[in-house]
């Protein structure tokens, strides 16, 4: 795994692959449609989608895998990226952002995953960039939550094929934002439970799980709040690329981001009123087991002392030649213990 | 119940009823009005309702039961809603928000009740839409707030018959904000309860049901605080749609959502103060038991060590010997009881 | 006591009476001036106070008790008074607020009083209606913070009997500003009182009277927090019913209001390290018992154990024959015994 | 003392004194200079720095201790002073704030003091009157952060006597901030000595130690962080009293008020890092007590159960009649003892 | 090492190095370049490197230590800057700022180290003067972030060559900003290493631990905060100096440092967390052996009094002189000692 620091010293705008490596070659695929057709291919080498560019219908070129960076200059060449695009496109650290070069507008996305093994949110990074009639997406593997609009541009099926690349570009955020839906539902079932697991018996091991959930949570945030001012300027921007009709879904994506930050929000107020109830029971439990012992403990310390008195080995203790001493003995006991409990009673200790 | 996951991968402007289903069946009734006559009926087909949006008298629809799409699909046709609008209509799980179509402005607002059952604050999606002359509601079920608006329709009570469509509106949004301040009075009564019965006897139970009481009133904030911006947009929006003797109206319900919300705030003040003398009585019980009972062990301790000694088995003890000893041995407990309580007593530990 | 939800259903701008009725009957004062003479009087019948309207003099007509709508809306039909602007007076859980109509300025404020009775903060709703020549002010109850001003208009001090009726609504709510700082001067003695009577000895009564200053200041804020926004949407708004020399003394009074928060605020930190303080020395007092008696407990314990030795039956114990074995368990006793508090003393624990 | 309540009921624009009176005589002083000359004096009567008004030179009148209402009077008369200026300047419990009037800049600051007696942190209120061709400074007592500015004009060092009435009440207000750097290194002296003596050795005096410190931190900034505001108001404000070449010098003392603001800041959540610690530390130091003494009870108490079983006088106990059983007892406690040592020292509680 | 306070009195634009000598001897090197050519070399004598203002190549002038006053005021002199810059080069203790003086704009930012000795946080000012032609920039001591910047200058790679001055001072500036990740790295690993070794074992010198990195990461965050309106304002400024093509570059500087705003925040909660696990840890662990311990006090306690009570020397006490008393006496024990691990078991308490 590259860190940010290995980038420390170059030139800007000088493309070094940040982030774990995790896709074993880079896989190019490319989607070209207008109303009347669609022509879908994987190509074996950069230069096959080349001659897209110029063609008048809607091209999709998406790009698996980031570490070949000879790969992402030749597109960057082609399509006239600006070198700090390139660098941003493999610098899988960075938070999600816009930037509007008037040619073309460049998104960074985050895609989340809950990752199966061990339960954690899984950060992927998408770049677009979006030309007049042309969309180019950047991810680190293979595999996303693209595959519905792929679908749909097959079979027509929306109005996808009847629009621009604006639309395509659009598709691609909300499918992204959609997914985000899904990760927050599972989150909500983490929490709802740990709730339900939680309450009836605390143990010290809930602990780690509430931290770890929260963690996810602060991640998720992190993830999604940079977004809402990504989408607000792509639809408040005034870029040409973007047609009018398309800013209305721009719009709507951007209700969506509110509601998945709404949402992070009130799973985060759950959690902390989780972690109040935690802390709360642990200590009514130390509480609990401290009182009845401690009453315990009480109430025999007297009575020790009193078997204590007569164990004393005087010579003149009128009381241990009586005929009935050792019976009154035990009167005073069961004395002492009545009243004792009846106290504590009174005071509601037991 | 459906949920927002279910809606991944559709075509953007696709209805899908996100939410439990409330309702049997959709019910549609028409209120026509102007300020010489009034026409109520349920329709039986949604095709019934159409004539009435050439009509130039002000029509108020209302629909309960948001899970038949074809029919949703019918109005969103014959009124040209936008295909994001009928998403927006179907998708319960939105938050509060307001979009303005020139031809009609649309509104979400969530209406609050608390539910008898359990005492909790239910959340239900009421969907607007306000055109020239009509204003179509949608309901996820039957019963609303609404009766009285309907009540003043038919009786021309107040202005109602001789304003326009956005008059209307605005009493609709009136009427929800209005029950928010009875909801607000319910769980204001279940706070001074909780208050009157939790200082004087704090129980470990209290602290789940001031939980649940924080939790119903973020739940009602997170209804609300969207509202004020919507609101706000509409008073200060420049659609043709309102017109301006109705912005002074609006600028009321204005009033009203911000003292709704600072009546919440106060509450969740309230609540959190409730939470710190509870957590503080329980530590102070718990310490009054620890005392008392220490208090008690601290005092026989050094006595049972007093008549131990003198349980010991040594040939040549000669206070064993004494006449007075044991005597002796009394006077001593009650010196050290007298002044450990005298101690105590002055350090105010009793 | 009626509540806002008794206003439910009613057509808006139905005046309702919302709140205590804290007057028997209403009464209505007027006072008329101009540079040359006054003219003051009580008046029978609301009627009494129209004539005034049209004349060029100043008129501040004063209403006490809200409870009559009758005379109400009497008041309403010959001001020119928007049905919103009655149905605000008569509501008394308004929060402070600002409303500009072109004829007319309406402001809602609160009046705080200290309730002699129970040392809790009363609030009273004031609202004024400033007219191109009158001033009406609607009170909750007779007594108010106006006597100065009224004595000023009788006597010609200062500048209030040359200049205009915003003039004299400006001196209405300095009035009510300048008595904020009465109301937190008493305050603040509370809050040094019990610094005063807390540091020393504190007590589990003490909590309850902290939460009880602590709610007073949230409300205190609650009333003055939008005044703060009222204040300066008056000064900086563009009506032409504020003169510009009476502007100036708004901004006054706005920098007063902001004073007056800022003393509340100052005083909510000072309560907040009050309790503090408290908690963390009821913590250390029950500490400090907890480790005494527990240093008790230590040393006898083992005493105990050395006594129950020596109070063992077994045929054979050497010890028990000696000549000085009950000396030798005393001179260990007292060694343990020193030792111990040596050790404790060493680790600063007497 | 007089407190801001006594000015209740009063005209608006009626100076009264409010706060401590801290001088007993007022003194007036004069400095008038241009680039030629210096005059520096000391006036006997008011009236006496009149004429300086009307010369083309600079004029800086310095008054000390503001309970004198007839000079404070005669001064506003002569030099064209708003009615409420003077009462600003006579009300000592003002916040900072400044007040364009065409003719002239009115601008109240706090001058800070730590005092020698107690180590509290103690406010001076300073107001400046900029005017064309003056300044008039009043301070509630003798004594200031002033002397250097004079020593500066005398001798002629700097830009001071060549630049106009502006330059001056610039370096009057930077010799004011300037100060708080002082002040701050006095508190920041303060919190690392409670941090020295602090983490080695905690006491429940320190508490109170580091309230008072918080407070003197809170204090300071509501003298400071208004100030930030104000400075920024005359900067950017458009009043020509203000020459452009001063504008520089006060964007700089706009950023020492904020580097100020920033350093209170840092000491403030010093100051709560460092109660942290020692409620830490105290928790820390009780546990260990608490510690330990179990320790001791638990190992000698089973012990003592032990000692109690042969003490008994049962006729038939055939251990008593062994003889190695009192060997055979030692034997057994000794394995008590290293058994449970061990097992707390496995645990780690030891 | 000089202080802040040392400056108080002196005239404004009055130099004064404040903070610590780090540096043994001022050292100035110079950079001259074009497209064609590259000239290094450390000069003697300031005056050296005033020929280099005038010539139309970039020239970057390199001072290390600034303690020497004479030399920057020559350099003032030279390069026509104003007072007020000459006093913030020298002042150390300044918060990172930007001014733009038409001829020159002055930038002063923070470069982060991380001591090897005792691991914290050290920050060095760094100023930078940019002007049509050239680039000062000052630094406390030698040794810099800029060595990679120097060698492409010598070596031409990158564009730095082919551009101007501004293209140069955003290296200067990227180079900072860059080297923050690797210090956020470096305190990254420290975070881990905590959080490794604390969960499985946590220690009261953890705490001091923890406090010390909380502490470095808000004198990061007060290092850093700043600088993001200081990139920001020079960015969307409109001073000539920075040509279009720059700003791109700043504005991708200013991605950087919101970038690494967030991984402080991240870093601070993660600490925040850490903190919460310790605190809950101590007293998890003290609660179970308070528990441990009582238990086993609970259990012996009633068992001494058993044997005490046949300790007791009565004349009468029958069970002495039966047969198996003894036996039965260790049975009722054995039953006792059973049903309470029952009981504790039950209830969870082991």
């Amino acid at each position: 795994m590259k860190k940010a620091s290995e980038t420390v010293g170059l030139p800007p705008g000088t493309p070094v692959h940040v982030g774990k490596r995790r896709a074993e070659r880079v896989r190019i695929t490319v989607i070209d449609y207008d109303e009347a057709r669609v022509e879908e291919k994987e190509v074996k080498s950069v230069e096959e989608c080349f001659p897209f560019r110029d063609k008048p219908s809607v091209t999709w070129i998406n790009v698996d895998g980031l570490h070949d960076l000879e790969v992402m200059e030749k597109i960057g060449t082609h399509f006239g990226l600006h070198p700090l695009v390139l660098e941003g496109i493999v610098n899988t650290e960075q938070r999600p952002k816009m930037e509007d070069f008037t040619n073309c507008i460049f998104v960074v996305l985050k895609m989340l995953y809950i990752e199966e093994e061990n339960d954690e949110v899984a950060v992927e990074q998408v770049s677009l960039i979006l030309g007049s009639n042309f969309v180019i997406s950047f991810q680190e593997r293979e595999g996303d939550v693209f595959e519905h609009i792929r679908e749909r541009i097959r079979t027509a099926k929306g109005r996808i094929r009847k629009t621009g690349s604006d639309y395509l570009a659009y598709c691609l955020v909300d499918a992204i934002v959609d997914n985000y839906f899904l990760v927050l539902e599972k989150l909500s079932d983490k929490v709802e439970l740990l709730e339900d697991e939680l309450l009836p018996n605390p143990k010290p091991e809930t602990l780690p799980a509430i931290q770890r959930l929260k963690r996810s949570l602060i991640s998720l945030r992190r993830s999604v709040w940079p977004l809402r001012e990504v989408v607000n300027s792509v639809e408040r921007g005034d870029s040409a690329l973007i047609k009018k009709a398309t800013r209305l879904y721009l719009r709507d994506v951007y209700d969506h981001t509110i509601q998945v930050i709404d949402t992070i929000e009130a799973l985060r107020d759950t959690v902390a009123g989780i972690l109040d109830i935690y802390l709360s029971s642990m200590s009514n439990k130390m509480n609990e087991v401290m009182k009845v012992l401690t009453l315990v403990a009480t109430i025999f310390i007297p009575l020790t002392f009193i078997a204590g008195i007569y164990g004393m080995n005087f010579k003149y203790m009128p009381e241990l030649e009586w005929r009935f001493g050792y019976a009154v003995v035990w009167i005073v006991i069961g004395v002492v213990v009545v009243s004792m409990l009846f106290h504590f009673k009174r005071k509601k200790w037991l």
